[in-house]
């Protein structure tokens, strides 16, 4: 994935909830439609740090209060969905506040995963690690070409929680996430979509909204309870086992990050960008 | 799906167990092969009321206890294999008799779902909800073309329950069914045959029947003990989890049933059948 | 499956660790990619008497204690890779024995697929039943052509365990697995390939390995502390499970064993096989 910083302009158009303060994300309902808008807007590549994960949060919140039919969540940036976590949040962390951000980005994860209108995430640039987690806590994803996606954390050295598997298994068949999630597999758009990561191409991040739109209209004639009560039921069973390992996850997490060879390993991987930076 | 009443005659030649009384299925066990065809004989469109379902749980019983090599059960009907629930039943309910229709439809499927002789479906017509139900409860589906199947209660209103979606989730990919449930999707013969909801496509009943005989025979070398025991095996999680939740499924079935808004969306479509009816 | 007596040569050349005694199993590090091959040499068929299982049990962990940086087990045999359980052990048994045969073959099931390096299988040749229990505890599999695989044990009347099976839906589809499973069906080669229960096919055994190699070549830049993580925590539910139950799953198997018609069963199979033999 490319690693070049890209300035871009996060474009707010049509937005009817304006939010205050400095916002990295932004939420536009289409007067039409009904359909929330969810955009991260943390450039260049919408790195988790807590700031970004807050944001989202109030952001989902923002769109289950305000009688929204759908969600769709996508990125101001023009290559890249999100990098996942923001790496300096791992790098010599202050212990309070990286498990602030594991506990976010839990919170994003299960309030994604578990609201009761349609989601569907329109995938314009690469999606990488908690980029993917985003991705897979919708019910659909579209995707531009030419984009990478997967939860590649044995790459870093971390792993991806159970919870956020079990995501993965509601999409991919056990056999290939095993695999995937042992090799840290960045699947490329086309294999995303043979496997079942995705469920459509885009040619553009305007056709991956429409699609997203159009998957959403599925529900038009959708008794509403009825498809919150069927989505709830579907998805209880991974939801009440997160609850139950969420205070342990984030101990094992913090323990992990703070190995001295992973802490090494995330240093020599900073080191590298620098250097790329630089010769830029 | 058609809503025209079709007559239909409820061919019972070859009968070895002929029942008493008004029957609204009948059992007939081959004598060459072994294998009993359960009919169901409820015209026009085997809508599952109380009564059906009595009849239907009596004949598994019957076939349990005749020393049958399998089960094939189909429709009368020309059309449809089973319109699933029927919708009179859920209209300004009696709670007793509502509760008791809940009940014995649980039992139909637990029953189908854990008899140890194979079983198929021959899906001769229309398999929505209740219809979709019989067909998932069985081992094998051969269905004739042009037809639809599927879980479709959210575009009623309801919810397909938890032991319902089980079964479900032993043929379809989680990523088809979620979206399947939620959508309330009807799939087509085509459809239902390239997502792996049915086995085979047959181009009359009678073949459909000929295919699930051949399935059976599949059998004919197997120790049927130890056929009995892996299928117990491979379905009992769901069963247990079934016994567990039954008494609460009846509950909240009976009280999303009873919401208004679902009882004006029934007597909605109700008024449009009587429309439909009084204009042919 | 062919039961010709073979006569063939179990090659140990650039074995870094010897084993002294009757070994039954092989292990070779190559010292340039550092992984170690497991080979069964149990003429002709590496039928899993006790003694098989306890060595293969044994190189196992010496595997699991050597650094090696993958498993690769195959077969010395030029046509079977394992045969499965050796019929002779279940025939007219001594409980006491037969009670330590299910209790290894167990225990080399638990070992294989809860290591933490990666694994693969290098099947040269048949592999019904206990073969295809080593072969799916692995995480890849490549197979030679015109052989089969599968857990057929219903066709000896007896059933394959929950733990197994456990391992087999990692790798099929539960509408296959079921299916497979109530059937005992031996899948061909190409069979095999299509459903997902083995990833490659190659021309050879020399081939076969290869691919093997390659496969664990993938992890290379992969953390291992993270991979084995994922790993487990992949696999740690069927485990855990496993645990809870592998006493009641010995008692079971030999209640099972022990059924007149199912030791009738195994000396028609056994008188079959003599007579081929003395055919020959």
């Amino acid at each position: 994935m490319s690693s070049r910083l890209l300035s871009f302009v996060c474009r707010t158009g049509r937005r009817r909830f304006m939010s205050t303060g400095i916002k990295l994300t932004t939420v536009e309902v289409n007067d039409k439609t009904g359909i929330a808008t969810l955009t991260m807007c943390r450039p260049p590549v919408n790195g988790q740090n807590l700031e970004l994960l807050l944001d989202i949060k109030s952001s989902i919140n923002e769109i289950k209060n305000n009688n929204s039919r759908g969600l769709i969540i996508t990125s101001a940036s023009p290559k890249v969905f999100s990098a996942g976590l923001d790496i300096l949040e791992m790098y010599k962390p202050d212990p309070q506040r990286l498990r602030a951000v594991w506990t976010e980005l839990q919170n994003v994860w299960c309030d994604l995963y578990g609201i009761s209108v349609p989601t569907a995430a329109a995938i314009n640039g690469h999606a990488p690690a908690g980029g993917c987690l985003l991705a897979t806590a919708c019910e659909y994803r579209v995707m531009v070409p030419n984009c990478i996606i997967g939860l590649n954390e044995t790459q870093l050295g971390i792993i991806a929680p159970k919870w956020l598997v079990s995501g993965y298994l509601n999409v991919l068949p056990k056999r290939v996430a095993e695999r995937a999630l042992t090799q840290g597999r960045l699947f490329t758009t086309d294999e995303a979509l043979q496997e079942g990561l995705i469920d459509e191409i885009a040619n553009s991040k305007e056709e991956a909204v429409d699609k997203c739109v159009a998957f959403i209209g599925t529900f038009a004639k959708v008794n509403p309870v009825a498809r919150a009560l069927t989505k709830h039921q579907f998805r209880a069973d991974n939801l009440r086992q997160f609850h139950k390992e969420r205070e342990q996850d984030v101990d094992d997490f913090l323990s992990l990050v703070n190995r001295p060879e992973v802490q090494k390993g995330i240093g020599i991987y900073l080191e590298g960008l620098k250097k790329k930076a630089n010769k830029q």
